[in-house]
């Protein structure tokens, strides 16, 4: 074999290598605890089973997406968009003093994580997650529509478990929320009567 | 608003309902627990934590499956490949006793679990985890063998720690996994020097 064919040959086996080494570091996302319980109230649920129940939610949902949105490119940034949390840990979004360095420290986890991939693959997913995090596109509305509306289900199906357990208002959950409707009337339709039912009967205040 | 549209907004509800009662049936799958263990070691993962792990792998390595291959259909089989275990449990598929009677218990799961869904979507769902199932398709071998080349990882990382537990050995772990090499010789290139190391150096019997 000649010398070139050997380096083309090690550079593929590299990049599989840096590959595979990304899937074992992005493991630790199951260990990410989380502030909301699994439907059963069993135990807290981690990023990494959250993950999943979101983009499987967007596939299941993909009918009340705005029409033209790429459903497909929701459920990549869905898979990728908590992947940071392994370096920089899980910050409620109603937590104001966590959420002020956040944005640092999600962007170096970025930087580091995303860096252990072949160029290529990291420019990728790198893209996927900024437009995620910028909430620009109808794709980025529309994954970040279905991230928060999980956690509202939770809370809505548990008595407010989450929101009592960290202070959460009533104010507070329509503030952060009603973008949802922003993206998909159909959704946010759905939550506010039940979220105004939860204020109503005293255990959202 | 006449009784026709009425009807009709009603409907669309319902639907919408089915679809959250779907997501908050198969959120169960967080409780379904493995043989195999965290990367880390520190305990069993669960199955929904690994049906994310498998499609984000998925994403990752879209580059190794057959030229043609609909990775984003790869990516919706995976999502949706393990839910059945929510009512049938997860078989070991070194598991020759407990396999007898998987297909029989899967296929019931499958009929409550995805019948929960509007007809449409259940319909689609349901295609794509019979297509997984049969392993006939270029989506399905290659969502088959990102599925199978976990568990292998796992084990090459954690000296045999499933293997052992559960007296699985080298003939076993090439008769199972081969077919990984027939969707993307390139993996089981990477793969098959590593399992044939553990069997030297002894700890895969
Ligand atoms: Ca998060």
């Amino acid at each position: 074999m000649n010398p070139l064919t050997t380096r083309r040959m090690e550079t593929k086996l590299d990049q599989l290598q840096q590959r595979i080494d990304f899937i074992k570091a992005i493991d630790a996302l199951k260990e990410v605890q989380r502030k909301t319980c699994l439907f059963s109230e069993s135990r807290y649920e981690n990023s990494a089973e959250h993950s999943w129940a979101v983009a499987t939610f967007a596939l299941t949902l993909a009918d009340y997406a705005p029409s033209g949105t790429e459903i497909n490119r929701v459920i990549h940034m869905l898979l990728l968009h908590d992947i940071v949390e392994v370096d920089a840990g899980d910050t409620l979004c109603y937590d104001e003093e966590g959420s002020k360095d956040k944005a640092q420290r999600e962007q170096a986890a970025a930087d580091r994580l995303f860096g252990m991939l072949p160029t290529k693959t990291a420019q990728h997913f790198r893209t996927l997650w900024d437009e995620f995090e910028a909430e620009e596109t109808a794709e980025a509305k529309f994954a970040n529509a279905l991230d928060r509306m999980i956690p509202v289900l939770h809370n809505l199906d548990t008595g407010g478990k989450a929101w009592i357990e960290n202070s959460v208002t009533f104010d507070q959950v329509i503030a952060k929320n009603q973008k949802i409707g922003r993206s998909s009337p159909a959704l946010w339709n759905y939550l506010l009567p039940r979220i105004q039912r939860a204020h109503q009967d005293g255990w959202l205040l």
